[in-house]
């Protein structure tokens, strides 16, 4: 079986387990603490994994039984994706698939690395910053790529971010809309963004991703 | 003809720029200079093509003749990958692909995003942090993310990130390598990572990709 090390607020392992369960497949969960212990992403346990110190990794096994560690959410999802046939998370059509990807990209390369924890750490620690230019930062980005994707959507959107089928794009947003409620953002002048969300929220592969649905959630 | 918006100093438009070249295709350049004029990819006659404001943009014509425009870097290599069949930028077998992508999006999705020059001008705007505070927060994240991919390196590279042959990871690397040393970040302890620049840097793909080879270089 397949072993997915994640936490259950993590936004780059809730885009995971929304593919799995997409794919209808099971993993073991493994919960790294990313606070408690100074966190548990830095411990050597866990860093032979992924040298990145990030969550989540996906560990397989090969043909032979050997145990394969894979990293970086986007990847891992495209490999679930190539491997696990049957309702795909990419169209067929190439310029289509550039358009999910860029969507994708569009939270995972511009909003999410800018604002995850690390990055925050690293804002109140090494740069001393306040507590509301801190929050200022997290929106600043937010709003950025938010408003990119939502131009984007008001073009290519259906009931999902492309069309009316569920594709990585979704599986980036809704964790990425998660999380910019915690930091409450105002998503009033997001109204696609808000309406794919509400809609991928009905869907069963969506809730039992949802952090509060995991097993660690405190 | 294609038509590739781009800068010569951009990281993301020197990754495409090597796609391009490495598929023997040829693109219209066409010069977006970020700093002049408070930048010109925040002008209209940009931000229709691109709503996020960054180059690169790749614009194509599909089979009606109708001009589309792709965005984001990472996600145009994978299409021009996908369209233009011979010396495919991407290992066949899945596993290997992930591993690709992941060491691609540790550039892309780690260090590139915090230290591109929206992030530097709003780190000097807003935060009013001194330059040697922002030196601190750029060699941050490329030491954080070149070192991880050194070790993913150790286990995978050959003359090239993923074996012998050039893939997406090496079009990352590459460009942020170039600007690594443009920010003096200390390579010494990355030998893997040196190695495999230089050897791409003999190649003439990267070499006609390069910075100062563009007709926008000052």
């Amino acid at each position: 079986m397949m072993k997915l090390y994640g936490y259950w607020r993590s936004s780059a392992a809730y885009r995971v387990r929304i593919a799995l369960n997409h794919k209808g497949l099971t993993a073991e969960q493994i919960s790294v603490h990313l606070v408690k212990n100074g966190g548990e992403q830095h411990q050597s346990s866990y860093t032979a994994l992924n040298a990145q110190e990030l969550v989540p990794t996906l560990v397989i096994s090969n043909d032979n039984g050997q145990e394969l560690a894979l990293t970086q959410s986007v990847a891992i999802i495209e490999y679930l994706d190539e491997v696990y046939k049957g309702s795909s998370l990419l169209p067929d059509n190439a310029y289509d698939k550039a358009i999910v990807r860029a969507m994708s990209l569009t939270v995972a390369s511009e909003v999410h690395p800018l604002n995850n924890l690390k990055v925050l750490q690293y804002l109140a620690s090494e740069l001393d910053i306040t507590d509301s230019a801190k929050t200022e930062w997290y929106h600043n980005w937010v709003i950025q790529g938010f408003t990119a994707l939502e131009q984007q959507l008001a073009q290519y959107s259906g009931d999902f971010c492309f069309g009316d089928s569920i594709t990585l794009a979704d599986l980036c947003l809704v964790p990425q809309v998660y999380n910019a409620e915690r930091f409450k953002v105002d998503m009033t002048p997001f109204p696609n963004i808000v309406r794919i969300n509400a809609h991928c929220l009905t869907q069963q592969v969506f809730i039992d991703a949802m952090p509060e649905n995991q097993h660690d959630a405190s």
